[in-house]
């Protein structure tokens, strides 16, 4: 249509960049967007995940499925 | 058929606007539209985030899966 | 098949009316249909959104996601 | 296959006849099938919404997305 | 692959038997298999319907959305 | 891609052996394996149900749609 | 679009090794990965079973519906 950033793009811009990642029963991963696919799936290094606003420890790599992603949050500053 | 409004039309309109996003669990964003797909999987800019009404901070960039939204309002006021 | 009313034709018999739109959760909105899709994404203008009975206002207008629809009630009279 | 009854033959069959249609959270809806697509949505005349046994009033036309179908029952006396 | 039963072949050979079907809440359908698709939606004939273990009448004929199906079985007595 | 093996492949070696179907609410179902498609529907024989760990008799055949399983899991002793 | 690592390429890269896969419920299996398919169905080799984090025992072999997933993190200790 015109020239309007893709939410795809938005994770292709993200690519070794910080991202808190959101996902379904208050937890939330925050770590480097290492890879993703069309259906959101994502691979997060260094993922720390918080649940329910409590640290629960880090993750060397993890692939979260996109069916229980709620939002992802590129950001300069985590 | 007709000459109806498109709702992925009605996106493409509010591209660069204020929209409010309301996804589940009593939970909205309020910025601007920056993107979408055909899956209304959105690109809001500048999103506050706000839960049970109560506002959780904003964020520069949200990239919000469209299968959690309930509706999305783009508004001349917010 | 036979010459019965599709679904996706009474929606568009209904652009321009007034429709209820019954949602999950309680809600509902209360407008003036301006658009589908044959997902049963819906744009309404003038909608008002009523929560377990009680209104809680007016958007100019709302895309609502089909995914979240009931049904959908073309009015003569709302 | 064999000569077996499909489902949405069943429904063809009902068009213009009683139907009751089950939906979830104890819902129901009384009417007369005006028609059906492929995905069981499906449009009711004179539709009695019954919720948790209750009556709720009668809706001239309602189109009732298949997605929260439980069943739909032809009959011949309701 | 090899000369399994598959899933539909089991309903195809259950066709005018008795069947119960299991769906979700608590519920059942107890008559005898009419027809079916490969979505597994279902008709049955001289259904009774038993919601937590108590019968709750019988349906002439229903059409029971296969996606709230939980499992079906062919019974030779019941 | 690789030598690996695929789900349904490790379904396919199971057929006539012992499973144990975990399906959602605390339900499962204990029998041989008799066939399965694609989407994971699964034709159990001699099945036992299991609810909250409690035995609720032997179901001579059982069609279990794909959609409600948690896991399969092939066992030399059960 | 850029090289980066895909969700399904992360799984590829971990056949044979520790994973831990945490499902919905608060159930999670930690065994090796020996298989998987496009959907994220995953077969698991000795799988230890943890519910809301005790212990439930160790399947041999385990084939979990990529549905129920929420995320895999392959893991060089666990």
């Amino acid at each position: 249509m015109d020239n309007h950033l893709r939410p795809l793009t938005v994770l292709g811009g993200s690519l070794n960049k910080n991202v808190l990642v959101k996902v379904k029963w208050n937890r939330e991963y925050r770590g480097v967007l290492d890879g993703y696919d069309q259906h959101m799936n994502l691979v997060i290094k260094n993922a720390e995940e918080v649940i329910s606003d409590k640290s629960n420890g880090v993750f060397p790599t993890v692939v979260v499925r996109g069916d229980v992603v709620v939002y992802i949050s590129p950001s300069e500053v985590i």
